[in-house]
C-alpha cells in the first residue's frame, strides 16, 4: 500500500482545499514553503517554524549536494535528522539553479556539466543523479530535473523554437527521472514540471506528455523568470486549469501575498518563495494593511506594534521603534523578530483562506484582502 | 526604605556566594552578565536568555544614547520594556567608549566633546549627563563615568605620573556622578570604578577616594586592556582583597572561563565579556573538555553533539557537523545555535561555582575544571 495520498475536500470555483498524506505527516492545502536552502530556514529553528504553523518546508538539491554533500547527510540518516525538522519536505531537482551558472555549464542530451561555485570543482547533473540526491535527502517530494526556460538570453526573448526544444527536453528528462524513481525502494511523491515559456500551445503539449509518464503532482515552471507581469498572468491562468485536477498543482517559486491569492483563486495548491524571509531581513514586513519598510525613519518614534491585529510573538512583544532600530543597528535578533512576522503573515494567510473556501467564500474574502492590502500605504 | 540589597551567604577561602536584591529581580553571585550592548544580547532574545539561567545582563549607555536616543528610550518608559528584559540591567557609563573613540575627542575636567561616530554630531558627555543617562534607561545598576587609564599610548607603555592623573580626574568624576546620583529619585544601585594601571598603591589610593564618597559596589576597572596577562593577574589579585568587603565586587570586561573562575578565587562577585557571544558568532565554542572552532575540517563528518555532556538546547539537538555546516554557509541559524551553547556554558559554569562555594569545595572543583579544559584540545 502506498501511504502517500492527496485528496480534495472542497471547492469554492476553482480554488480547492485538501490535505496530503507524507510519509513525515499531513499537509493542509493549499500551503505554503518557507524555504530552507541550506538545511536551514534562515534565522528560524524548526521548532520555531512549527510554533508559526509551518506543515512543510522546501530545500534545495544544489546546494544541498554541494554543502553539505550528500555523504553527510547520508551519515545523519537524511536531511530531516540533519536539520532537526520531522515534518515534511519537499526538495527541488537542482534544475533552476544549475541553469542559473549562465557560465561554465555546457547542456547535453545526457545532463549538465559545470564547475562548482563552491570549489571549482567538475561536476554532472542528470536526471537519474538529481532523483538519487533526493531519494538520500529522504524528500517526501522530488521534484524532477527539468530545464527552466529562460525568457531571456542576454536581451533577447528567446524564440518560440527555442522554447519548444528546451521543453522537450524536459520532457524526456522527466521521463528519465520517472523511471529513475521507480527503480528505488520508495514511497514519497515525484511531481512533474510543465515548461513551455509564454506560449499555452506549448504548455498544453508539456502538460499532455508529463501525464503520460504520470506523476503524484504537477508543478507549473518557467514563471517569474523575468517575464512581464500580464504574461505571467496568462499563462498561470491557462495552464492551472488545465492540470490534472486529482493531484496537486504547485506554482513554484511564487510570490507576492497577492500573486498567492491568486494562484489560489485559479486551484494552485502549493507555493514556495524566498520572499517573507530574504524580506524580513532586508526589513520589508508584511502586514494585512499593506506593507511596511521599517528602516523609514516614521517608525523611529513608533511605540505601537507592527500590526495590532497579528497574533505572531513579534507583534506581541515588541513595538515597531524597537524593530527599526535593531534593522539600523543590523541585530540578528532584528532579522529574526522581522522573519517570524513574515512567516506567521504568510502562514497565517494560507489558513484563512482554507477556512474561506471551506465556508465557499473565498472570493467573498479575496476582494477584501486585496482591497486592504491596497488601500493603506504604510 | 532601600529595596536594593547585597548579602553574603557563603565564604570558601576568598571565593563567596551571595546575593543582589535589585529593582527588576534577585542576581545570584557570582554572576556572569550576557552582553546587551544595543538593547539587544546578539542573535538571542530575552525568552532564551532566560531560559539558559541568565539572571542580568549589561547594556551599553554610550551606544544606546546614539541609537535608538534617550528619546525613545522614553517613550517606551525605559530600556527594559523597549528590549522585552524584565530582569535586572547594569549599564556601563559610556566612559569605556568615549575614550576609545582615540581620534575626535578632548577630554577636559569638565568631561569630554567628542564627534558621534554614527553621524558626526558634536556630543558632550559628563559624569552628570552619563548618570542621567542611565537614569533614563532605569538602570538597575548604574557606574560612574571614568577614564578607562590605557595602558599604552601608541607603542609607549603610559608613565606612572599619567596613570596618577587620569585616576585622580577618574576620582573627582566619581564624586560628581554620586552627586548626581542622590539626586535623582532613586532606589537603583550606584557602583564606583577602581582605576591606577598597573601599580599597587595608585590601586590603593583609588579603592581609598572611592570608599570615602561611598558606593553600592566596587568594580575593577582597567584591567584587559592590552597589558601582559603576568600584570593582569598581580593587579587583580592586589585589588580584590583590597575592596570593600560587604559591597559587591565587579571585574568589568573579563573574560576567558579561565579568568573567570581566578576572579572568583579571588572574591570577584560579577563578570561581564562579549567573548561567549562574539566568539560564537565565529565558531569558537566552549566546552568542558576544551574549545572547539567549529570550521575545523575535522568536524565536517562528525555527527556527535559539541559536548555530550552538555544539556543545552544546540546540544540536544545538533550535530558538530550540522554546526560546521552552518558556520560555513554563514547562517543566521549558526550564530543562534552558538550563542545558546556558549551562553549556556557561562551561565551553567557560573551556578556550579556557586554550588562549590556553598558546599566548600570550589578550591577543587577549580583545578579539576582548569585541567579538564587543559588536558584535551579538541
Amino acid at each position: 500500500m502506498n501511504i502517500t495520498e492527496f485528496k480534495i475536500i472542497k471547492n469554492d470555483n476553482m480554488a480547492r482545499t485538501g490535505y496530503l498524506r507524507l510519509k513525515h505527516g499531513i499537509v493542509q492545502t493549499p500551503i505554503f514553503m518557507p524555504v530552507g536552502t541550506y538545511a536551514s530556514v534562515k534565522s528560524i529553528l524548526p521548532y520555531e517554524l512549527k510554533n508559526i504553523g509551518a506543515q512543510i518546508i522546501l530545500s534545495n538539491t544544489f546546494h544541498l549536494w554541494l554543502r553539505p554533500g550528500i555523504d553527510i547527510i547520508n551519515i545523519h540518516d537524511g536531511l530531516h535528522n540533519f536539520m532537526q525538522w520531522d515534518k515534511p519536505i519537499l526538495t527541488d531537482s537542482g534544475g533552476f539553479q544549475v541553469f542559473s551558472l549562465s557560465k561554465n555549464r555546457k547542456i547535453t542530451e545526457s545532463g549538465v556539466s559545470f564547475s562548482s561555485p563552491i570549489n571549482g570543482e567538475k561536476l554532472f547533473l542528470t536526471p537519474e543523479k538529481s532523483v538519487q540526491i533526493q531519494y538520500c535527502l529522504q524528500s517526501d517530494i522530488s521534484m524532477v530535473f527539468d530545464e527552466c526556460t529562460p525568457y531571456k538570453i542576454g536581451e533577447r526573448v528567446i524564440s518560440k523554437k527555442e522554447t519548444l526544444d528546451s521543453m522537450l527536453l524536459s520532457a524526456r528528462w522527466a521521463e528519465r527521472s520517472s523511471i529513475e524513481f521507480k527503480n528505488q525502494e520508495n514511497q514519497n511523491m515525484l511531481f512533474g514540471i510543465v515548461q513551455g515559456g509564454m506560449h499555452e500551445d506549448l504548455r498544453q503539449e508539456s502538460i499532455d506528455r508529463l501525464s503520460q509518464i504520470g506523476f503524484h503532482g504537477y508543478a507549473i515552471g518557467g514563471l517569474s523568470v523575468g517575464e512581464p507581469k500580464d504574461d505571467m498572468k496568462r499563462i498561470l491562468e491557462h495552464t492551472a486549469i488545465k492540470l490534472p485536477i486529482k493531484t496537486p498543482k504547485y506554482l513554484m517559486g511564487v510570490g507576492t501575498p497577492e500573486d498567492i491569492v491568486h494562484g489560489v483563486a485559479n486551484g494552485i495548491d502549493m507555493f514556495d518563495c524566498v520572499m517573507p524571509t530574504r524580506n524580513a531581513r532586508n526589513g520589508w514586513l508584511f502586514t494585512r494593511y499593506g506593507d511596511i519598510k521599517i528602516r523609514n525613519s516614521k517608525y523611529k518614534k513608533d511605540s505601537s506594534p507592527l500590526d495590532e491585529s497579528c497574533q505572531c510573538y513579534t507583534c506581541q512583544n515588541f513595538s515597531r521603534s524597537y524593530l527599526h532600530h535593531l534593522q539600523l543597528t543590523k541585530e540578528i535578533n532584528g532579522a529574526r523578530l522581522n522573519t517570524i512576522h513574515n512567516l506567521y503573515f504568510y502562514l497565517k494567510m494560507m489558513q484563512e483562506i482554507r477556512e474561506e473556501i471551506n465556508n465557499g467564500t473565498f472570493d467573498k474574502w479575496r476582494i477584501n484582502f486585496i482591497n486592504n492590502r491596497l488601500s493603506k500605504l504604510l
